[in-house]
């Protein structure tokens, strides 16, 4: 036992105890007759003072020579602290140490162990440890370690059972690029880390096990975007003898008890909204809808006159950003200059100030008068004070212009506030996208989403209008989970794969055990994965998953504090019958 | 709501009630005028009737077109059952249906949905899917759930915070082979997946998470024994400020509540023997001691005379077999053989008989008188009804093969008994273990093991007598669990590193990163993993953990069911800067 109390606990119930610290130096002051230490560890931070008067000599120069982070331990009586610090929970005392060990040295670490810390993302990363020691780092950690807690009690309290898949699996072609592992023991043949357990929690539904679930390390081999990890977590569920209403009920029901439980937010029941509506209130299939600034269309009252820009444009539509009426010009002119960065790519915008006197000053009063502006404040919801920004162009490309602009205006009024939560479920997704690089369709969720029964028909003629039974549940503008009933039948999943492009042989090939499973009495079964890193961020109140995971890797893959990956011997190499293919 | 109950849960009290069931057909019985059929899920079997007169014709005529395995979803009645099923929870009442839907078909099975199946082990593989309807491999995988569950609460109620740890991580060719992972993004090189988060979880200690533990999956690349997996999961444990009387407390502590809430035993402290008095009393560091059979070295009673044999022998060791003195010649003959056979290896063995009356008859006469063989009898702690059998030759080689010897012979008379508990301590781990093939030292543990201090001087002049703060945590003659108190400075590291053979730049190309740790105040700090497929195995009464594994692989590391490994395409590999080098 290397303490009696932790550094969090002790309070003026204690004065007078023998106790024993251990922990990191924190920082010490020497005042030449006395040395006050912070003694760090995860519970918190203890005053401990040396004094010349009353502590061994050996000791007293002992703490003289303590440098920050050296890990120590401390033999010492609680005493009353002169100037209290109403601020720590352990300010009302101090340590009169009486011994003191030196468990190890440190040296200087390479950036500040504080709250706002000195150190660079780099340097951070290089030096995770350091970096955990941290209090926000730290604390995410053991709030995600609470979330996964809270999750695998409610759905087991709920009669699911956590079932482990296996992680070395089969390389499918569909979907992201899996990574791949060379099998020794199978001559030229490698298994693929899962991009998610879909398959075998069909499968154990197939087998009877009617309520899955599994917090699961999941991989995607992609080019990485910022906060993307290739090896992420998911919370994977399925179940059986369900429809789409007993999924959603049961996982509002877990969202709603990890918000109740982890952030003390009681909510109501979460609305919900058709892909088509969120596409055409948002532009965005998840929507923040924390603030307002709906779009508003405009092609109704704005193609009438003589603007060739709005006549020739397929979609004209606007949002009302609230009381921003009073930006000067060149604070327009900035937000113009914003859409038109390649990264959003308008060519122009157009605005109309609704003044708090009522009066309407638009950037296009040549081609429109008054009573025009007044409708498109009216099909904007525009409130006096309001500045109207409107887009216009090609409908897919101008939604997601404006839902960027939305997000951003957001931004700057301060409307995404971290405290609040708006979840919203996104239902009736289509069943299959248009890919313009490989000219077909290609699976909007997966291969194995339930098309909805009404719309199979349209499967032969009209793809693209197909509705899937496939929902996203969405919290706060992010995505957090997503899922569908599945496909139950060996019939609709061949002719599934046959309009995805695949072969008879290529579909046998890859996912013929499914389809074989298909034949044996597969129940109607479906389900959901949240994921789970952004899932603890978002009620964590952040939007960047890093902090929530322990050891991330960086945008190219490595982990820089163990500096992998690696090169590996020629004899592991031949070992599993492969050699390296380097480009010269 | 495809169901209202669960086919589990109805009984008397459920009589006139309306019910909606869903679930695959046991079996179906047709008297002509009557149907029954056994419908199951996972909660259990209710019957169903289908009657001429009291159901709808064209339900009666659907009835009798159920097969095994075919989906249903059924609407009925819950009457009194007129011929009761007292070993049913269900078998007060049965269903009579009013509306039955077929939700899906099934071809005949390959094998039979029942506690004994006619299923061989490859089958069963092969439609796993199949073999998870059937009870006993269901309730291993609940029952695995409950145990993790179980094992969560129990340490995060302790303080414990579970952390994730990277999948892609480094190779290091200490140990067992790794699998890895070629990374496109860093041509020519690679991720290994980790056969333990050694590195990490002493990493979190260095960043403070003074308790940390990790459900998690672990890689080893080694041909696979009987009973081994390539991915298997661990419950990781490590703690900072503790020695090892803290950390075998606190996880004594765990599993004296696993065996409490799971099996409702309650267990007494667990004895602690020594790795030198295991291996000196079973021949073994995991013995089983949930029975008797304890060595009893006979060097001092047994090479004072002729017999060539025992006088040559470096040991002489017998056990007393309880109540086999009546074995016939014929017996004894084939236990010789046994311990003939190149598994076990021994050239011969003696034996004696203690017979009821007090006589002892031993296959060494000529040699030995009564006196001497009374010694033996003391020695091994032979009662009247005892058969003693005895083996001699070189010391490690003759307790291993007397370890094999003891376990059959507890084995035959059903000493081990699957509701029995007996875990034990086993501590004083030697450090290093000599490799006869690479000529050198291995860690016995893994390099990060500390060394006991007393014995830190013996390191350079006699290297196998040191002995590692290390220890195991043995069940029923399984290791179960093991772990260490860890280096903590980089000296002693590097020491250690030096003596295993690494050179200067291996030990910092591949743990230079821990070293650099150890740098900024590491505080002392163990661990421990469980070996969580077995320990479920082992509480669940069984010795394989083949069957609390939803999706094992077989012997050659192969998925049959998913036919996994497979081949991937040309491009993939491309991408991936490898190439096939595949054996002529």
């Amino acid at each position: 036992m290397y303490r009696s109390h932790n550094c969090g606990e002790l309070t003026a119930a204690n004065i007078n105890e023998e106790v024993t610290l251990a922990g990191w130096v924190q920082k010490t002051r020497n005042k030449g007759f006395l040395v006050w230490t912070d003694l760090r560890d995860r519970y918190g931070v203890t005053q401990l003072i040396f004094d010349e008067e009353r502590t061994d000599k050996k000791v007293f120069e002992l703490a003289e020579t303590l440098g920050r982070e050296f890990v120590i331990q401390v033999k010492g009586t609680v005493i009353e602290r002169e100037s209290k610090n109403p601020n720590m929970p352990t300010g009302d005392i101090e340590i009169l140490a009486k011994e003191l060990t030196i468990l190890n040295t440190s040296i200087v670490p390479p950036f500040t162990i504080e709250n706002e810390t000195d150190g660079g993302e780099d340097l951070r990363m290089k030096y995770r440890y350091l970096d955990i020691r941290r209090n926000p780092v730290k604390n995410s950690l053991m709030f995600r370690h609470k979330v996964g807690i809270a999750v695998r009690n409610y759905l087991s309290e709920k009669g699911f059972i956590e079932v482990e898949t296996p992680v070395l699996i089969k390389s499918t072609p569909e979907g992201a690029r899996d990574f791949v592992v060379p099998s020794r023991m199978n001559e030229g043949q490698f298994y693929a880390l899962p991009q998610s357990p879909q398959t075998f929690k069909q499968l154990l539904m197939v087998g009877g096990i009617d309520k899955y679930f599994q917090i699961v390390k999941c991989f995607r081999d992609e080019d990485l975007r910022a906060d993307r990890q290739p090896e992420f977590t998911q919370i994977d569920c399925e179940m059986a003898f369900v429809d789409q209403e007993d999924i959603i009920q049961t996982f509002e029901g877990l969202t709603k008890h990890l918000l109740k439980e982890l952030k003390d937010v009681e909510m109501g029941d979460f609305p919900r909204m058709t892909y088509d509506e969120a596409m055409r209130k948002y532009g965005n299939d998840k929507p923040d809808i924390r603030f307002g600034m709906e779009f508003g269309e405009l092609n109704e009252v704005a193609q009438h006159k003589d603007f060739g820009v709005f006549n020739n444009s397929e979609l004209v539509v606007g949002i009302a950003v609230p009381g921003a009426a009073a930006y000067t010009r060149k604070e327009i002119d900035k937000l113009i200059d914003w859409v038109k960065r390649p990264q959003i790519g308008a060519t122009g915008m157009v605005y109309v100030k609704y003044n708090e006197d009522g009066s309407l000053k638009s950037s296009v009063d040549k081609f429109y008068d008054e009573e025009d502006l007044k409708k498109w404040a009216e099909a904007t919801n525009a409130q006096p004070g309001d500045l109207i920004l409107i887009l216009s162009g090609e409908t897919n490309k101008t939604r997601a212009r404006m839902s960027a602009l939305r997000m951003e205006m957001a931004e700057r009024l301060e409307l995404r506030k971290p405290d609040e939560f708006a979840p919203l479920w996104v239902i009736d997704f289509p069943l299959l996208e248009w890919d313009e690089e490989t000219e077909r369709y290609h699976a909007m969720h997966h291969p194995f989403t339930s098309p909805k029964k009404e719309d199979m028909h349209l499967l032969d003629t009209d793809p693209g209008k197909v509705r899937a039974t496939a929902y996203d549940l969405v919290l706060n503008g992010n995505e957090i989970g997503g899922g569908s009933i599945r496909i139950h039948d060996r019939k609709t999943q061949e002719l599934m794969f046959k309009h995805l492009g695949f072969t008879e042989e290529e579909a046998k090939a890859q996912f013929g055990f499914l389809m074989d499973a298909f034949q044996y009495g597969a129940p109607p079964h479906g389900g959901l994965a949240f994921g789970f890193d952004r899932l603890v961020a978002i009620l964590g109140g952040q939007e960047t998953i890093r902090d929530f995971i322990a050891f991330p890797k960086n945008n190219s893959g490595r982990d820089v504090m163990i500096d992998a990956p690696s090169t590996i011997d020629n004899e592991q190499l031949k070992e599993l019958h492969i050699a390296l293919n380097l480009e010269v």
